[in-house]
């Protein structure tokens, strides 16, 4: 199943992808009077929150759809319960959550090709933990929405293209065997980065940017987009074997398989968890590889009408547009 | 007004301090005929969100509930809309801002203590600009709830005082002496930080701890207190020029004065709003003066049943206690 949150409002209302169709929850249940008092939660979140059994409501729900005839799919089109995905907007199908994690250095390919770009040997050994930091809620979008290049730093922005997985259950000290019992789902995350304002950045020598250590070029808004969908776990039969890839203007620039991390999915939720409590609708974005545009040579970087586009098995495809700041 | 969030639910419900009493809006506005059609917000999140006409609707309804007869005091009183202040438990007053961003190396006083635990010259002039790092939504608890040492890290846990700020207003790019307009109020925090896994320990030479620096120690469940109100601007006539203090078991540790940091209130709002759009609920947290335990001789952490005690002018008091783990 593909949940998404449709953006009808402020916070969105969830929904799920049906072949290149999204149904709308609400809608659907509404117009139903067999089913006008199923329990539909109105948000992504709240269906992760409510378990399994949350989820096999979700599921029921779009089964019928599909197996609908053509009749009763044509009347939810016609009040608008059921219409082609390109035709929405989207919010991130978990737009506010309570922490989003991003996993740094997390592939041997694209360690290698920053301390190319540095000038140093790459340290290419499986580090003692993983490290990272966390991007902020403000800075998430949904599929679709435009990436703006900010007006503070609009020169140097790179594309870090991430898997994730979004928590599905209130965790703590989880041991690696059994994190995969509280994981929610599947998910694309693209940790959008001003590189003059990360660590590392070796295009000048301005003291300015050295105050880079917050990571504040990580987190402009519109630098966390996050989607197409939460893609629930049936979706990705091998949480660490899946390819991944990313486009700028149709021309592929990266590409690689979440088994070459260096950290399996367990791993990395034991290790946050021995941390931190860990909420559903938490995400834990995996990291980037090889290919940004930071290390192609000559320096690549994003410009107004660039067009993205994400794609991950078993996820989907994200795409946005890059464009010039308003402010 | 002091806004606080009453323990009614898993989100709480918006209330005020009336002298030692607290007002449920809830349950004051629904028990009355005269006013049940009046909108209150359900949440201090939704007050703020309202602008200055939602704390207007809220500060009518404390007004009203102040100059009341003493008849139509009892009379809330027997409903239950109106009882002393230590007879509720509470939530944070946000209990889920979207960023929690905290100040590090903010007073002179603090940086000159650590470099001293360190064996190192302190570096007291002002920064380029304020760094820090975002605390998850996770850890934040309310006035009166246990901060538990947590099993993971139990022996060198510390406090450390912080007055903080709550963003009443989206902002992007705001100049420093416009800035004091897009706050919403005024409220305490506490950085609790698990020593040994934080930069710059000291006590051995684990190479684990060397991974502190993605500030893990700061993290664990229970670490932010975030109390005891957002104290409204009123409150604080001076955002620039008000005292705090922290005790433990009524001992007087810490005490300081916000014009004594790096950063005035409108600095901290013009950098960060640089790099990241902040809305309303966004607490941003001015960091810790002197008088941590790790720099104590001999260095004192909290053990379980220590009471900390935190004040601040115009916002309130705010009291843990410390407990044991229960994982």
């Amino acid at each position: 199943m593909k949940l998404v949150t449709l953006k009808t409002s402020e916070y969105g209302q969830s929904g799920a992808m049906i072949g290149d169709e999204v149904l709308n929850f609400a809608l659907a249940v509404g117009s139903d009077t067999g089913s006008a008092a199923r329990w539909i939660p109105a948000s992504v979140m709240e269906i992760l929150e409510a378990g399994p059994e949350g989820l096999a409501i979700v599921e029921r729900l779009v089964k019928d759809t599909e197996d609908a005839c053509d009749g009763e799919k044509d009347r939810l089109r016609a009040i608008g319960a059921l219409n082609p995905y390109d035709q929405n907007q989207y919010l991130a199908p978990i737009p506010r959550p309570r922490i989003t994690w991003s996993h740094g250095g997390a592939y041997p390919a694209h360690r290698e090709e920053m301390a190319r770009t540095q000038g140093r040997e790459p340290d290419l050994k499986k580090p003692l933990h993983p490290s990272g930091f966390f991007k902020n809620t403000n800075a998430i979008i949904g599929d679709g929405a435009p990436i703006p290049l900010p007006a503070n730093a609009p020169d140097y922005v790179d594309w870090e293209m991430e898997t994730s997985f979004v928590i599905g259950r209130k965790c703590h000290n989880v041991k690696k065997d059994e994190a995969i019992n509280y994981v929610g789902g599947h998910v694309i995350m693209n940790d959008v980065s001003a590189r003059d304002w990360v660590p590392g950045f070796q295009l000048d020598k301005n003291p300015e940017r050295n105050m880079a250590l917050n990571h504040f070029g990580k987190q402009f808004a519109g630098f966390c987009p996050l989607g197409p969908c939460i893609a629930t776990k049936d979706e990705v039969p091998n949480a660490d074997d899946y390819g991944f890839s990313l486009k700028v203007n149709g021309e592929l620039k990266q590409q690689d398989n979440v088994k070459n991390a260096f950290f399996s999915l367990g791993e990395l939720v034991e290790y946050l968890s021995h941390w931190m409590t860990l909420m559903p609708g938490d995400i834990i974005s995996r990291g980037n590889s090889s290919g940004v545009g930071m290390a192609e040579e000559p320096r690549q970087f994003l410009r107004p009408g660039d067009i993205l586009e994400m794609e991950a098995d078993g996820i989907g495809v994200m795409r946005h547009e890059i464009i010039a700041a308003g402010d």
